[in-house]
């Protein structure tokens, strides 16, 4: 993979804070939504230890995990050549166990520091019955497939004279107001504030 | 499933323009975004007929489909009760294909009108070619399965005098400013104003 393959690889998967875990088991196909983060050549998740998940991710069972984040609506002359801007991620493989030391406390800390940076020096940390309570898991991206779309609508030649507007209505998942707790009357913390 | 639940369900799929479609085969799991659409007790789907995915499951090919929103960041005070607001529905089975008729082309109308309503008038509909190209699929609602959450965070009584900032960032998915193809002067359509 080129570097800027790489480059749009990885925020592609930073702007993502869920993803898909595929895997199969006697019970069929499965696929979850999860809570996730990058950090290097790693996608991380964590959950509760008795979570079904999280035991067959601990078990070695091999997943498909997909990101996938929609840019835009592309719109064509023709209904035909409609189609979207979208960013995608395939993870193919085993996750492995983030070992039950300093590194488990440090996953977690990085998840709340990309989520909203300085809130990880705030919030009461984990103590150790919560931190044993929790496995993290992490994935490699060195084999992660990234398909992208972008720019606008690619009308046949035929098509283009046609009185249809044309171009690209763009997505974003955007954050809105926080909507602090009844009785909470601290101050917004600067994260929170843009 | 009440209809306050079935009405949530189908809620979270006309919120949804994504799914995730899992599948496993000789290759191992896979784990496909797709765009999608409700109508009525089905979820649809549509793409190319030599696409891999539609082979498969035209073919029967059992799956587990994936919507999900993320709804929020729930924000507690200690970092072990944060967690997420989301909708997530999961739908097993196998896709049925829709008709070659007037079906067809009445699914994909509404999937135009879903996301635009108004402009499955206007584009210049799929020819005959086209839409031998397009397969449209669908799959049942009846075993859907629909989890949530939503509201602020459950922090343990005696984390609740912290002086940690607790509540909701809200996330949304929105539409941004309409972008036209350059050379495209036609007025913005109604459903690209708002």
């Amino acid at each position: 993979m080129s570097a800027p393959d790489r480059a749009a690889l990885h925020a592609a998967l930073d702007a993502s804070t869920l993803c898909h875990i595929a895997y199969a088991d006697a019970d069929g196909i499965h696929n979850l939504p999860m809570a996730c983060w990058r950090d290097g050549e790693h996608l991380y998740i964590h959950g509760s230890n008795g979570n079904p998940l999280i035991r067959a991710l601990v078990a070695g069972t091999p997943v498909c995990v997909a990101v996938c984040l929609l840019d835009g609506l592309v719109l064509a002359r023709s209904a035909f050549a409609h189609t979207m801007n979208y960013r995608s991620v395939l993870m193919r493989g085993c996750f492995e166990r983030v070992p039950e030391d300093a590194a488990k406390r440090a996953a977690l800390d990085t998840f709340m520091r990309r989520l909203l940076p300085g809130r990880e020096r705030e919030a009461r940390p984990g103590n150790a019955k919560e931190l044993a309570a929790t496995t993290v898991l992490r994935i490699g991206l060195e084999h992660a497939v990234c398909k992208m779309r972008s720019g606008g609508p690619r009308d046949d030649d035929a098509d283009l004279a046609l009185p249809v507007w044309a171009g690209v209505l763009p997505f974003e998942l955007r954050r809105g107001a926080a909507q602090p707790e009844p009785g909470c009357t601290l101050p917004l913390p600067a994260y929170l504030q843009s």
